[in-house]
């Protein structure tokens, strides 16, 4: 079970690895990659697709997510898309409780994070 | 005057474009081209100081200035990175002049726009 979730929040990662960095990959890369992460396809069905062997799926596949990871640890693009994301969430969660009380108090919070954001972009 | 309008643009894209690709470049390409577009220097205080020729730095700081070019016309981070803090500053606007009238509306425009932002992430 651990296993399973370990996976899943894989397989997230690289989706969106390959969401912001995969027009960097090669369009035969990006059509085997995007098959293995994103269409779910097993490494046998890629392989009798693309007319490869199933090591050379597995190899590309790896070798691909490699690459995204790289452009990753030196760009940090997602880790900040991310940030900005948690922030606009709680700004709309501020604003679903602002109907009850402490409005100036929420105001106050909506209008820090959302200096937050600006000092982060 | 108007020259110098472009110029001014060109030299903004240009260190955001470093801001966020910069990392993609060498380190021998990063020094110089932060030389010239961060700190203003002359191709001539470059070269002197990097002992290369004022062409060498010149034909660097065009094909740095490509490559980061190259790497926006592919991921369109910057793009939607300004599009984001566009809307944060709308946000911000919003909430000045919350303390005037129409609130329930202002609360509905805020709203609208941080919604935006998510679908953009």
């Amino acid at each position: 079970m651990i296993t399973q979730v370990i996976n899943v929040n894989e397989i997230l990662e690289q989706a969106l690895l390959f969401d912001f960095y995969g027009e960097l990959l090669t369009e035969h890369q990006k059509e085997i990659y995007e098959q293995f992460v994103l269409e779910d396809l097993s490494l046998g069905e890629i392989a009798r697709e693309a007319g490869i062997s199933r090591q050379g799926v597995h190899d590309l596949v790896k070798r691909c997510s490699q690459t995204l990871k790289g452009y990753e640890e030196k760009l940090h693009l997602v880790e900040k898309f991310v940030a900005v994301k948690e922030k606009v969430k709680q700004i709309d969660q501020l604003l679903e409780e602002y109907e009850e009380e402490q409005r100036e108090e929420l105001l106050g919070s909506i209008r820090r994070i959302s200096d937050e954001i600006i000092e982060e972009l």
